[in-house]
């Protein structure tokens, strides 16, 4: 008998994007996977112990869901993300058995996707009529009812693996090639995950005072280490109108010295700053290292300071401007 | 017979915020309103001249589509932004003629409405079971089918009030008292509201580098000249991985000198700036400007500059150093 | 029989503003004080353990001297200014046993202390002419020879209360009252003196790159901390055409956080910068800490930052995002 | 009979490193040459129309008179600087007719010029006697006089040129090899001399409050616009304790967009912001210019600017952000 395997959360239904990103973590094929009917719902799982980590989107132009994530593991109690994923953007147009792509006039799907393949059905469905989902895979599960009144669903890949009721009629219909959506896997607070090199962490920022200025400093925290970031985003904290806090993506670990001590500027500046995670970029890509900004500078920086203080003299410096003793 | 009214576009479906906040526009009740399925198809309705303007959200935690108007105002032929709306986000719970709210058990409603009236639900209706909707209005709307397979649902004020077959059966059921969705109204990019003193300037900027720093050189165009801002998104461009715009709401209206030095500021470090609109604000304040800021101080150092440059002796200057001679 | 003295050099000759800014430490007036003919001889006394300490200026508008100390205590072996000193600029004039004022026609001084009293010169010995001389003192102390060809010099007022042989025809005939000259006591680099809360910290850092920002960067470790700078000035290095260093004075102790973090930052940009010490102002002033850059607030930074990495759980953290689930 | 030449008076006495500079100034061999007692006397000699132009030390540790100029020339009646001078430091050992080094015990000079000859004169004339001279020149000129009570002088090659009486005993006794003095030749304020595309531009800033941040805020008008610094230095204003003003060396003309519009942001933080002048540089490297800074980005930024303003709209923009409908 196996022992007792993982429980995940996901942003529901079963089908979207999103469980398609929980099924690149590596045991979730083989997890308990439970679907949530929106973010808080997935986040709180996990809080009160009930799933070992959610996944819920962060950055996604198809099925929303992107601020109230923001929104939701900058309030309450603590979280951790500890793993991102990248899940392409790819539309497949689906059918019940026995339905052609000629018999195709009614299509349900979520607005935002049906806005994404506008191009594909100006071409080839040109009188199509939109009949709106609550989600992709809603409109496409919807298909196998009986009395379904539409006829296509569009949706992403998954969903029609997903039902063997369901065929696909045409594949790769999103307008935008290329494009992704990205997640986050989110776990409880004492999780941190080994730094990896090419790495990303996470803060949630309420801006000090509404002055112009303080932002700035905010992101001085990170220019002056050299850290680069891959996103910011600030939204209403709800305490009063114009507070507002900063969702950011930093380059880097925050076992990093550059990190940790551009989080530490963040702490004395923002005591609030959430700290919300160190986890390996998706794409896996090195973070830049400046020589001034390497661990051995940090820790040079460090010696050298202490010298001064313990009244240690140290050795061999012999100045740097033009002295005729020297 | 009265002179041909405006048309204006909005994000349907009838009957939910993105509505109400168009009904807010003076003219707005008499005018033409068209729902659009999704931002994109109601911008379009402008850029073709099928309407003079549209409503779409920009910061709305409810229903969605606030990426889809940030990258669609950004991309694609110039519109301009000419207003900003706020409406509070309360929510009703709704149901058909004769129904109880002892009676209800089966709700539907858009996801972010769901999570956003937890609190009421488990307090009040502990048992409720969530039937997921593609948009608050149309879970409202179908109530009013015959075979309409649940009980009640959440929406936004308004569509009650738009269909006599819909009751209300609890009022202001958010969890979150205060919270407000914003949304604009977008137009043709001939137009530029006048300057009001309580203004706000949208523009996109893309990133003209990933590099540490560039990000700093675009928000230090505006903190330079005291410009607050209130409202900044990054999003991926789509043109390559890692290639970001910054979605900004600045203090101010193009008009002041502070904000065009600004804007001129941008357009050199990012020639592709992309300007979006100078617009009364929805909750009036007006912005604080500080003396060294001011559209007299902005003069004031271009004359200086120019008496300069043409040779004149500036008059009457006698300095700051101590000086026995002076 | 008394125990040993301390040894002072101090930049000479005897009577001299620096030698008036000696007498000002506690000791010196019962120590043993050795005139050098220049600030590098002076410095070398003390290198060499010839001297305790050595008086040089670092602000002196009357006698020079200050570019020679810049430069001097920035290169060769190590220094640290453990004092500062201000001494008021007034001028005396003095003559010989007999001379009166009326009788005065050649005066000798220093060219720069001739230049600040001009405006007396002017209105009570318009006829004056000029005699330059190597330094006040000197100049005051020639009058004494007896085949000097001059009728007065102009001088501190401790040249003449130090030679018994002049007097005084009239005092404080600077043009500039109020104006002040600023002197360091240098010693050997072991010696750091205690904070008091109202310190000094000199350093000098040599420009990374001749590019435009690195100054900035090293300003903005002490604008991010807090520290006030109250003097800033670049010398060339002389290792080659261009290159330079900031020699800086900036507020409080190396034994604030503070303090010791912009320190640090400056040693991470700049390897080889150099620190002069921290010492008490001399005008008692105490540096004004901002709550975000006080001690408590950079320990509570590392404390955070350290809970994270060891994975400890933060207690008590509510975050500050509207959630309807907090 | 030629035309009336000029008059231009310098630091004086004669035969200084200053009077060699002004001999770089093409007409000045031919012109009138004043030599003044001190810096301010030879500005006022400006001012008062009996020069046309003063040459006075800006950069130099051998004769000082740096701080003297920098605070005449930002207090009193305006001035402009026209012209920079690069004089390299070589010193002279001279001596009266008939004396051969060996014969040389008791040598004269300026105090500073003395420390910078001392690895010379340990190794050649290690029983020399300083004699203390207030200039190089005097302790030359000195040697003519019959009862002349030392052997020789260290001072500038020049002036053993202009005495018939003098013979040069050695060459070149410098230590620092390389070194250089740097001088400003001074004018009225009505002269601009044309930008020649290596210029550099003088400013002195009074800083507006004494506050962390208002000096990088100062800065910043030139980082911000890709202006290169080559020389700061803080200087008492001597109106309060405390209070600073900033002198600055920038690289490029005011004639140069990106140089006008930093002038036109010192202005507005700093409106008693003094301009001293734009001229050629003495070394005439060329500035580096990014595009971003160039002329031509700060034309097309104003253009951009000023169509939004008069409501034209911009054509042939796509946007570029990603979207379905572009």
């Amino acid at each position: 008998m196996p022992a007792a395997s993982h429980t995940y959360a996901f942003l529901g239904p079963e089908g979207t994007f999103t469980e398609a990103a929980l099924l690149q973590v590596p045991d979730a094929l083989q997890a308990v996977r439970v679907p949530a009917s929106n973010v808080n719902a997935a986040l709180d799982l996990v809080r009160d112990g009930a799933a070992d980590a959610a996944m819920v989107p962060i950055e996604n132009s198809v099925e929303g869901g992107v601020t109230a994530t923001l929104d939701a593991i900058s309030g309450g109690p603590e979280l951790r993300i500890v793993r991102e994923v990248l899940v392409p953007i790819t539309f497949v147009l689906v059918a019940g058995p026995g339905v052609r792509l000629e018999d195709v006039r009614r299509i349900s799907t979520h607005g935002h996707a049906w806005a994404q393949c506008r191009l594909w059905m100006d071409k080839n469905i040109p009188e199509a009529e939109f009949v709106p989902g609550s989600s992709t895979a809603a409109a496409a599960v919807g298909l196998l009812d009986k009395d379904c009144h539409y006829d296509a669903a569009i949706c992403a890949p998954l969903v029609a693996r997903e039902h063997a009721g369901l065929s696909v009629l045409a594949e790769n219909i999103g307008d935008n090639h290329g494009a992704v959506t990205r997640f986050i896997l989110v776990s409880r607070p004492e999780v941190l995950p080994a730094p990896t090199g090419a790495d990303k962490t996470t803060v949630a920022v309420p801006l000090p005072e509404d002055r112009p200025g303080a932002l700035m400093e905010i992101l001085d925290q990170f220019a002056s280490r050299g850290v680069n970031l891959s996103r910011i985003e600030s939204r209403p904290t709800g305490q009063y109108l114009g507070h507002y806090f900063f969702s950011i993506d930093a380059d880097g670990h925050v076992g990093d010295a550059r990190v940790a001590d551009a989080l530490a500027g963040l702490h004395r500046i923002s005591p609030a700053t959430r700290f919300l995670g160190s986890y390996p970029r998706a794409d896996g890509q090195a973070s830049q290292v400046a020589p001034h900004t390497s661990d051995e500078a940090f820790s040079a920086a460090r010696s050298w300071v202490e010298s001064i203080l313990s009244g240690e003299r140290p050795a061999g410096e012999n100045g740097f401007a033009a002295s005729p003793t020297a």
